[in-house]
């Protein structure tokens, strides 16, 4: 019940604040991403020149860090804007995109975890498996290949070790913080087949915690409501195409009630 | 009524010439940008690479310069085809995506000023005061923080200083040109929850410049079919999702009674 | 009767398989060809640093090659997989955006064909005839401007000289290897208001690679499979916006009636 009318109050108070989102993310996502910041209430940019990036971080209200299509020059103005917000204390949000498919995503996510702690990590079951160097896994690119369960030990671990919080998206997704877990049994299997949902809820989770400094509560409101829109526009959908469609409609027209009756806590 | 009749003539002459639009713009909106161009009729083209901009250019009838996603080798590549360009007499539309938001982002866009005066520049208010260094106003991102209004000043200032036509975007479209001034009452609240309508607005601007030599007249026609395009998908659309959808099938749609009917000027 | 057979076993191995399909893309189509491929149940994964590319192809089932948005440090990383994937046996699909539009375009594109021979080329009629560098054609930009017909000699001079498969898209897709040829029918015209539309052909001619070694027969069935999905999602819409929500609906409901009764070949 508390969950509850946190998530609400949260997205009241995204509506409200309209908070800039900084993304620095992958070409792929960069359209659906800032639609789906918009459709919630939050205010997306995009900005990765090295000359810029404080900048933009100074007046965000969080940062998205996503290794999507990695490049050099990004990684650069990743690092620079992450040590920048650790600085200004504004949360960063840090998707380890297809971490463990190449030697060079494990050796530039291994390196941010260690140079920055960002606030929230939010990646799929591999991914997650993968940053904990759990044992030498090999995911396969960017499709989860390890049962969201399976990672969950390996969660804990990076939580601990890092003192932040870690989402591992799935069937259910697992939001962990420390000894603290909560799972979010919203979402429906096609939301796989729409590319960038990931990316999507770790942009969502950036704008929860521009609002809310809990950052486990802002990951767990974020993860419910992805879910609870997925899962309306799930029921309007004929297919990956309209579901994507359906969602941005349903993540904007969220309502008090969609929450208190939807989330599957 | 002459501005009604110019608009449509321009829809047609767009349609029958499929003019080749030349975009140099932001990795957020490239595929809305085109969509957005093809849906009306024109034909776009994205192309950066120092080696080959000036051939784009040449080959095109207008070129668009977005900054939204600024990157240092990319203003190298806007700069060299901007001034291909001038030196041909192509119109060229550049859109100050967050000028004032950061120090860069002014720095260049007062650069791009300087070095060549683009034909047309849009932007929303914030931007426009910006670029007009109205007193160091600060923008925050891609918003509008300041009404469309209190930029019209600032516009006025541009347009004489330059001898460019300036659009300030906003619930009423101001086009500006020296002692000339439109307005366009068209769109609706909802657009601005989509991302990458403002680039589009400027696309399309460079479209119409590319059929009608009188830049003023082009800018009108644009932001007319913008607005119109969006109302009529706003009566369809249930959030953001759809309205994007509806809006390009609207610009697809376009009829001379939806523009001869719904024109606010 | 055969081909029917085939396109419907290749579409049943991608579902199951779901080959990772390895794309070096354009950013305007990044997104459109990532959810195209989803829809159609395969795995797409977009990387183009240099540091990373042939650790990505070596678990790929496939490479694709687009320069759309043509980079000179992209350029690079294209060489690099496209050998590696060459190396290792594995099919590369390449399409040759705007190839003579300009200099550099059809420089690039030259280069690739003599460095590395792609086991798949897929262009406009425009593009095949400059690549083929028939009589020193212009394109206009990424618009095909001369029949698909007319490119039927540049397409079989192409894979004879280069012992590669040839797909000229248009109202008809001629797909040559060497002397065999085959027509598609399928597809609507709307199709080509549609940003992506080729590169999305390119990228299924890419999971169909990964799942059927014989590549004439795998450039078939994605040719296929685009025609009866746009024809499929033509009859459901309204204008382009519509058109590309219902062909990704379309394309991930295929069944095998669509493909016994829709083929036109």
């Amino acid at each position: 019940m508390k969950t509850y009318a946190n998530i609400w109050q949260d997205i009241v108070r995204i509506r409200e604040k309209k908070p800039l989102i900084h993304n620095i993310t992958n070409m792929v996502v960069m359209n659906a991403t800032a639609n789906a910041l918009l459709a919630l209430g939050a205010s997306p940019v995009m900005a990765h020149a090295p000359e810029e990036v404080e900048d933009m971080t100074g007046i965000a209200g969080a940062l998205v860090i996503n290794m999507g299509t990695l490049d050099a020059r990004w990684v650069t103005s990743m690092k620079k804007a992450a040590l920048h917000a650790k600085k200004l204390g504004k949360p960063v949000v840090f998707d380890p995109v297809g971490v463990g498919a190449t030697a060079y995503r494990t050796q530039v996510a291994k390196a941010f975890l260690e140079e920055f702690a960002p606030d929230i990590v939010r990646g799929n079951a591999s991914e997650i498996m993968a940053l904990a160097g759990a044992n030498g896994l090999t995911t396969k690119g960017v499709d989860s290949s390890h049962t969201a369960e399976a990672a969950h030990e390996a969660a804990k671990e990076l939580s601990e070790g890092h003192g932040i919080v870690v989402v591992v998206s799935g069937s259910t997704d697992y939001i962990v913080y420390k000894e603290k877990i909560a799972q979010i049994r919203n979402g429906m299997p096609m939301m796989a087949q729409v590319t960038g949902m990931g990316c999507t809820a770790t942009a969502l989770c950036a704008a929860f915690a521009a609002v809310n400094p809990d950052y486990f509560e802002a990951a767990v409101g974020a993860m419910g409501v992805m879910g609870i829109s997925g899962e309306n526009a799930g029921k309007l959908a004929s297919g990956p195409g309209s579901l994507y469609v359906h969602f941005l409609d349903s993540l904007y027209q969220l309502e008090e009630k969609d929450i208190l009756k939807g989330l599957k806590i």
